[in-house]
């Protein structure tokens, strides 16, 4: 058996809408290789999530491509055909809304899958419910996205208030920021899960991308 | 003070573009009337969920309407200010997808809070995934939906598969059914939560309400 | 052994400035007759939580009181030596906040642990976040208190978004109302943990007794 | 997005009577800096907690600051605006009882916090229930303090014993120091939670900064 | 197969010196008969934990026995060869020290598990730890005792506080009373498991009979 | 919607080897009317589990049939197109070992789905480890069987000590008997996943027919 | 006491038909070294799980092996008494089933495993059912073998999926691999357990020898 | 405050017969060398445990003593006023029986405390029920010793077989090795204290100490 063989699923797109995208933490750097190399091969562009500086830094060495770019607080990597830039920016109507400032690698995150999915978005940052004045000031301005991302952890409460104050859909998405009975982000979690604010979507903690995924999926509905 | 009181967010549906619904499990049969007849007496229609034989009768018998609408699986009672088949139903594209038969009550409560929004909807029974076939041989009916519903307990390996084979986006609702160690829903809920399929989002283990409630906001997006 | 005989902590208050309450719920009916005739013997009055109207309706058929008084939706008991309406109310600066009609009955049995304590409380009913406005249109009338006893079941932001907007301490008290992933008030207790909201001071799920106390001990700092 | 932009809530104070306080563990040394020196730059004094040696090193080394003061054991760190022997030093009534040695890092971030607040406190340390006499040995002392902290890992049965020999209300702070069942601190939480003493008010693990915030807030009605 | 047929352990006394012990909860009616019918025919003695009244009186009716001795609150049955009262009654230093009234049949259970084995015990109810000078008064008595049975729901801090105060070694028996966080008695058993004080020997919640047997043990070392 | 339309999977016997089983216990009596008569109908026979006795008269009541049968203890009902005498019965070598009393009415359930499968097999009742000798005398005897499916609650030592004496596959099958921590299976569940005993096969708690299914699944290989 | 003395136990293979393995994880290279070197003498082959590359280097440096092989991603190790080559390969029919690239490591193991009971497999990776295409494609493939090992982290779908596709049993192999309600791989192992479809046969977390040892147990019936 | 300044409880010996015993963990070395000069000043012997080499060179340095001895797999810390040889050790009749190689370093804590407390002890490893018949040929060892302490992490069976094989009690003092369901010992602790075994004594995980002072209190009934 050799290890570093891996099938990618190059027809998720066409079925699905959303493609496949790597998950870089639990595989090797030669892992990752394989796969880029594949898709560079076939000019297909590639995104991949929760890549280190050392694994990132190793595919730069290894591949032949002007089109890699990685970027730190979000740990993702583009695989691209392409230039970045060029990746077409559907002004999109999407807002993501952080609870505080230990949220923001994961906003970076969210930002960086809606980007590759040629979808930009607008962030609010630091407008946890313990000071309600931050978010409430910013209820006119949420009139004119169509979906919310809401990133937080501790006891998540914002997903309640936001999903209350706006017409569009919600996703919550808990960090596993916290700490005591909120360690790992569960609390926050099934705050969402348990919210009676209606019309939440819910994703798993830390899943940034599946929160691009899915605003990606309702906006093409 | 009188426990009976009850104040009823009448403003919810034109801020959020959802009405506020009421939970019947946790309420007396006085309090819920309280709440009808104050509906009643704005001439505005009203969503009761889980709501019991007993309650229900209590309600027809104090109230005064010839528009109350109990259905006995989905425990749902419309208070209605006019005829339930005068609820405009505009022809949504939601299909409701449901492992097995023990979810009908779900899938009922699902379909009666579409249509209190106004939204009709198809139900698919029984296709669990141990018998992939009855799944796989629905995929092309499939494609004329937007938004999907899936209902399942026990292991909720349906909400993965589901959403491997879709373009529209699908909202995993967990049911309580099961035993050991799926009793109660947990391991249904965890299992959407934890899917590799992107694009699904979670709502509470047996929220039916809360599911309808984001359908309406993806399809009004 | 007699089985019937049970000691009472008639020195707690003069200790700790709380009386010993007796927790009804896991006691006979016989046990609480025991208790209740030697705080008349003694010329004391005395609070039992959680008392059935069957353990009610016996302890009135075999004491020879007129001053026993059963509370339904509360289901407190006081054991008195003077009427109720005799019980000093001192006028304290005590509001009672509480998100949804479910939630009613700890509201009471809050209330009725104060008035046994002598204090007086004003209660806000169904002012949970998911309709914010409810909350902050009353946060000017919130001024004159000292002290904030907050009751929500399912994902609890009430604790923060209340904490986050009033100077006096506020006390958490979860309730066991919710479903799924809230089942029992864990949700809500952990949200109220979690909080980022300083100051929050929480007790037990459905510890409305607990709840009480606390406040009293504050107010007599 | 610039990450390391952070709004920060100046007004808290002003509303709830207890300023934000920053939660360094999960933000990068670049994003405190950047709070420090907006505090710094509007003339207002700041508490950062849980800064690690390193943390506060890139402070020290990036501000101009006189009145920066870290502390080892507690990882506090002063961002003031004036000399820290010039805050105010109200002589409160608080005393903080430890259960033992491994408890001295989270009293001493209770001290520290109610000494940015401008409240002095007392320490008793190892005096854990297992050798009560070192606990009722004190209760004489005890009687020249409105409010308590309590700080215990393991077990935590010092909250009930405490709360049940003093008058005033007692801050049950449970610590994550322990291993098997008490790993994590989850054991001395839930006995805190479920103590029959009334009165007691639970923070969550870890909470230092909580207990200290409540404590104030408390001494202010 | 015939479900009846139970095969029961005549020869566990003789191996590990204490008799199997029946538990009633989980056998029907005619189960529980046919293994007391065997005992009967094989002139041997045996007790039944968990008997409920029916049960007891199911075995009353079919079984030709002067010596059946059902006992209410502990649920206890006893199948003797003599009359109860000729069960050497062996003067054994045990104290049993319940936190609480709701403790009582658990408290049964155990005197009564002991009483078979023939040996007495000196039950001291109601010594909670919230009212520590209950507790602390009966220090100078309990010098007396080998062994110590300690019996607490809620939070159990007993288990610890009477763990330092005695030289015998203190089995912790936890009792499922409680609500909240205590609900079911985990809390109560983790309380006693993560105990500072050295010594404790724990059982399983409600495990009267594990508790008994356990101190029979110890004193026939 | 017609809630009681089920579709049933006919084709599962002919892809996988285990016909579709027909869990009872979510269903409502008409909705296995439904299937059982759309069964008889096609001229198959069917398995139904956890069937109520009400459940079974009322099936008894509504289908014309001569060959149902319902069998107490197991709650099992055939649903067959000829005598269940008929079925025949291969001489397999599967032991059934149980470690109580209180486990028979889950072995009568693996019983009679083998019987259903047409497989034959012999119990060995209460042989829990507390007596390793019951077990250990029947270590000859146990040769002459090929698959083992071992029946316990509390503890499950049973699993490890089975597994380690005999060369078949244990089949472990946790039952929900017992209380405290072992309350619901789990217990004994972790215990049959964690043996250090290579070759356990471990099936959900309670879930006879899943033992059985696998039981008949190694058999066909 | 002498740490390093470890009695190893050399029947076990002859009675059930499984050597025992040795684990290499809990255990210092100084203990591994007594239990290779006493196989050695005896002339016994011995499989070692989960060493490290330190312990196998350390190994390697003190044995006078020629046939030490360690295999680093499953991270097995030989210590043979002939040329691994020697091994006997029976031509099993197992096919290894794993979900994504992060279980290459677990997949190892299972293999490794193998090998060292003599049975060689086949395994098909990256066909998880996301893109249910990769397994359905497969499924005629699959007739050929008689034993399947599935291996999946995150939500374990494909456990359900695939034994609704094959003939022969199953062993569900759940990886640890995973993040948020999947960390630590408890949603696949219940999932496994939850499955409705019939069959599965569940080993604990990660343990590749205990699916290796089933399967070897399987086929020897 | 003086983060180093301690307070021992010099007393505990003379009340409960087991001394104070410092728990090593969650001090500082600094907080040990404060502990250990106060003892040694008081010519007092002081036992430390889960002291790392680290620490106990860190006091070598600095204290001035003859009698320090520290034991590596056990990590304990002899602080004695006379060497180590002259502690009388009283030859009591106290097994320890280990499941696994791994379980070493817990079996050295055991002993060391029993020896500190003057109680010799011996010690039979690798005894794990997989392999029964190590345990089996023992049984007749264990007819001399009177209390017994049994060491298992994994799934923990070895507690109720061993304690239906002896007369005395035993001890179960699980180990927090394994993984997957079995990480950090909790199901070997659920397991001893759902055992059906009659009569045994159950501690935290970990606790060697714990599991030492109660059979000492044990033997000096």
């Amino acid at each position: 058996m050799k290890q570093d063989d891996v099938r990618f699923d190059w027809e998720r797109k066409q079925r699905t809408g959303i493609p496949e995208v790597v998950f870089g933490e639990g595989k090797t750097a030669n892992q990752l290789l394989g796969i880029a190399s594949a898709a560079i091969e076939r000019k297909l562009s590639l995104l991949m999530t929760r890549v280190s500086r050392e694994k990132a830094e190793y595919l730069a060495e290894h591949l032949e491509s002007d089109y890699l770019d990685w970027h730190e607080s979000s740990r993702t990597l583009f695989v691209s055909v392409s230039p970045v830039s060029e990746l077409s920016q559907v002004k999109a109507s999407i807002a993501i809304v952080a609870a505080g400032t230990s949220d923001h690698a994961l906003v970076a995150e969210v930002q960086r899958c809606l980007q590759f999915f040629g979808l930009a978005s607008t962030p609010y940052m630091d407008v946890g419910v313990a000071g309600l004045w931050r978010l409430t000031s910013l209820v006119d301005q949420f009139d004119k996205y169509s979906v919310f991302i809401a990133v937080a952890g501790m006891e998540g409460a914002l997903f309640s208030v936001l999903s209350g104050l706006v017409k569009g859909p919600v996703i919550a998405l808990p960090s596993s920021v916290g700490y005591g009975v909120s360690e790992g982000g569960h609390t926050a979690l099934n705050c969402a899960l348990a919210s009676c604010s209606p019309g939440l979507a819910v994703v798993n903690i830390d899943n940034g991308f599946g929160a691009a995924a899915l605003a990606s999926k309702m906006l093409s509905i």
